[in-house]
């Protein structure tokens, strides 16, 4: 048995960890903090849990994080990079669900997230928690940075042809998402109240979204692990346009790019279909496929559909639209966390996954 | 392995009992049944189901269902009695998701139902499929009658009070109950749009639901069972009044009763808490507690809490408010389905039914 | 033009006032203040009154109060009974929202607001501002304590059967009551966000609600302005179930009463047609109707159908089932409000208030 | 008074027309017609209209149309195209909210609704009823065929960057729009049950959607109009990706075009102030705005704001990104049919439509 501790388990991500863990087969939990909530059963706070979850919320100070084989921080940014240090040199792997080992550039981090980096030199060591990217480092790491739940969606939507040379022009990236409200965290604010979401649409950062730099590092990472000139790298320029949609799990990215005439002549579906083939939880969808977000609810799945939408009339479209779904709370986040876990700890990357999606 | 053979699984007792049963040990899916999606991939009507569940759905006059050790009937009510003889006769055992085998009296049958009922020699057969109450005679049958949604919540909520003589007025019953609109099945209808249903709130069958006559039968079956005199059995007398809530899954069951003095002399948390001590899925939270549908979402859970709200300032109460969550689609369909398969087959009953409710 | 000030205009009964004002004919807004937000347009806090509001909100301090005609308290309980004497003095007449001005006695008040009431001295000269009650007491009144939201619909739906001798237990109500999520304010908590409320459904408050004794009080009050006997006052006794719906607007009652001999004699949907038959905001509709709380959203309308709910078999029912809908922003607060107004300043009722429900 | 019929009533544009002009100070209704509601109140069907629409649906065939001013077309496509030159020979005004008269091109008519246009002749006669670009020619129009809910938002949200010459690439636009679900219909249809559509996102109509080649179509006539040169309305391509959105009402358009150099120099904020400073119903709000949809719920204002969202870092976005929201089933459909209706008999033409956006 995994023995697992989670820090800041009072939130969405952490709840939905406790879910998963909950029903996999090699976890054992240890404890799970709060500051908050100490001495609260978690049951109590969670009543899906009952009779599942018999731990109760217990101090950060007093839990003995230290005897675990691993720690998930499901806490706000900047809390994990305070504490990874001590355990990690005690032997402990940490896998942070936040924010502060997902930028390599701590100048960056600083810039989006309003704080300085407190633990730069990890930074280096710290592996990008992507399985479909990053599968090897991931096995031998001791720290992970979990990616945010649009990066999860829009870099898996553009690996395929990103992957590959000169399909599509790497200025014209645009990836306008959809999320459920569940993304914004469980936190008492006015903006996610039912009344104020429910029957409702709107965009929300369009100026500059944390989430834009992290989906284009990990973009231009993706180039350059598949040999990409530097240029066409520096070339890559993509706007992040996310919306607010009322339903409480599910990110839906309608990724687009323009496609060379190269790109014109692939065989997308195909080339899709073949990158994802050995993928266990990336569903490339037939074509003319319109992949639904709750296709995947409560699952890690991702599911993609390819199409090029015709922009004149009686031409061969020169636009890429990729559809992309998950749920964001899953494959977005706990999901993800389970599966990068199962990976450093040798387990089958499935295990405690294999999950169907709840529909309706 | 269970064979097993679903017919009519366009539904969404069908689908629920598909995403239960790809999960499910012991269960090998032989056989869906469809009139209307002959030939179609089970998967494509449901992409939740993609990579899980590969069958296609066949001819009912085609599909081998008299191989199956089990076929469940997800299917309008009416189709079952047409076709359970045949099945039993080839050894087969029957689940009927659908009414056909619920009413005792197939006069009332023919009153709620509007048609007449084809299979009145297998009616006596039939057992009533709510473990809770008739857990060993499930264990033998070869036919059964599942209850509907609203009568499991509201006989299991009653149960307690009604097992024990003269703690409660047999005439003061009254049901109100709340249900997401997936009860209302998956069938083109005008009155089960978003547009209809969202942001709204109503009652609806108000002057006599279907369900009233099962739920009254099932609730002097229980007095019975327990010794109660039959003219106690006699005297119940309740009203329900079901409501259309606009949210996919989930029952909830306000239950009221008035308390005779012995009633209100008795402990009625600790009489709930003996009662389902022992209860797999029965779940009498403590005292105060307010359940919520989401708590059991997805999952074959049902939660009681007991309640006496003030009538009258500065007095005790003389009435007991009983509280009752589920999803309809599980343990008030497919996942009570297959809680009664378990114990058909001698299985342990929680088996393949362990999921973790989906919350939030 | 009515001058008009609101106090404390940023939740959801605020914005509804100024919703209806800026329709209104005869209202000119001379001031809205709010603590927090002074200096901050009201449409940019509310997009949806642009062009239509061009106030800001002013500090309560500095707010021309005392030069206007009448001044709505949409605060959390606790200020208007602060601030009352000073306008009355200065002849502004006063319209609480809140529940400063709605328990006659003031030891309930502490008893159920936690605070003592500070302006007992008022408390018998507040006027209960239920038009179809105190009609005449409203036209003359200087300050008015407006109902709460689940109180109007209750009331409204008992009325026609308290006001008769003898048609009901007076021990048997129950109030099976269903809101809208918009009930619980625009306050920052979890309870109400989003991913907390939607998709779900659940009782809050059961073990006694702060609408019970205002409910109770008002029942009782109905029976005396009819002259029945204050034992049958004394007697009366009612339940208060309130419940937490994924809509918006919106509140259901369900209302239980049982009858006497004389009252299952009685033709209780004449009854109510008569009772209402000139009231022009409460509909009650035709025999057999179940109405939906759409009927009634954005407007001042509530609409009231009477069921007589089978309870058992072959038996004519001795269970009055009264259904009541009401937009609780509109007829249960701020439309409410200004019926009140529109008779305090001997307007048409109906003046600024027949706007047509918005459906879908 | 304005004599008012409506040819099918019974969908939600034929709901929210009664709405509105039920609120309208001119408007007389004549007559209302559906084939399968004969002899049914309105009211019954839709009770929202309770007390203020107390006509009964008649037979299409006996309803007395040609004795009105006006006649509303809020039927399938199809219909109104046989009906409306006998209508125009009586001297009626035809108001098709359908699709029969937006497309010039019969043969586009054709390939997109699969029917024959069995009125050609009087395709060249009709007015695209969009006032902000057609405003004189509606004045004086006897036929209207009224623009679909998507093109009103994307025409009206591209139109001051399409008025200039060169500020974008024609061959750049992309339109990622998100609809709420009441702009499928009324119909009773199972892609469009609440449990299919609640608590899920996804988009339709990828490969080709019936909006688009009237898009296209609009979007050249506003260049045409403008005086840009042939050649640039020949290069125009647009892509139009529509989506569902769990909610009842409400369109929201992301909008993108890439700017040429002289674009990047525009302030764009003050060309929309400026284009659209007259207009009554379309709202340019202050820059960094997200416009929500629920802030025109139930009105028929439009609000626009307009964006350059980061794509490279350091550097000044070539991206414009308009974001509009409209209700679609107001100035989507019937608030812009009255709009419309005020100019051709002329009206002021906000008479009737100065209701405020209904929030929350």
């Amino acid at each position: 048995m995994i023995k697992i501790g989670i820090v800041g388990g009072t939130g969405y991500t952490g709840v939905e960890l406790l879910r998963l863990l909950a029903q996999h087969p090699h976890a054992e939990l240890i404890a799970i903090t709060s500051r908050k909530e100490v001495g609260m059963p978690v049951a109590e706070l969670f009543p899906s849990l009952r009779t599942r979850v018999n731990l109760a919320f217990s101090d950060p100070a007093q839990a003995p994080l230290q005897d675990c084989d691993v720690v998930f921080f499901a806490t706000p940014h900047g809390v994990a990079m305070e504490q990874a240090r001590a355990l990690l040199d005690k032997g402990v792997k940490v896998i942070d669900l936040a924010a502060d080992f997902r930028l390599q550039d701590p100048a960056e981090f600083e810039r989006w997230y309003k704080m300085p980096h407190s633990c730069t030199d990890l930074l280096s060591e710290a592996v990008y928690g992507l399985p479909e990217v990053h599968r090897e480092a991931i096995r031998s790491a001791r720290l992970i940075g979990l990616p945010g739940c649009y990066p999860t969606a829009v870099q898996l939507g553009y690996l395929p042809v990103l992957e590959q040379a000169g399909l599509i022009d790497p200025q014209s990236l645009i990836a306008d998402c959809k999320s459920g409200v569940s993304g914004a965290g469980r936190k008492a604010e006015v903006n996610t109240l039912f009344s104020e979401t429910s029957d409702n649409f709107k965009a929300y950062g369009v100026s500059g979204h944390r989430h834009w730099p992290e989906i284009t590092q990990g973009l231009k990472n993706i180039m350059a692990k598949a040999g990409q000139p530097a240029s066409d790298q520096q070339a890559l320029a993509m706007a992040f346009v996310p919306h607010l949609t009322p339903m409480i799990r599910g990110i839906h990215a309608t990724l687009y790019a323009r496609l060379t005439p190269k790109g014109m002549a692939t065989d997308m579906q195909a080339l899709y279909e073949a990158r994802y083939a050995s993928e266990p939880f990336v569903d490339v969808m037939p074509a003319g496929s319109m992949p639904e977000t709750r296709s995947v609810r409560a699952s890690n799945f991702m599911r993609i559909a390819v199409h090029r939408p015709p922009v004149r009339s009686g031409e061969a479209s020169n636009l890429l639209c990729i559809l992309v779904v998950e749920d964001n709370l899953v494959k977005g986040a706990s999901g993800q966390a389970v599966q990068v876990m199962n990976l450093m700890f040798n387990l089958p990357e499935t295990t405690g996954l294999s999950l169907v999606p709840v529909l309706p």
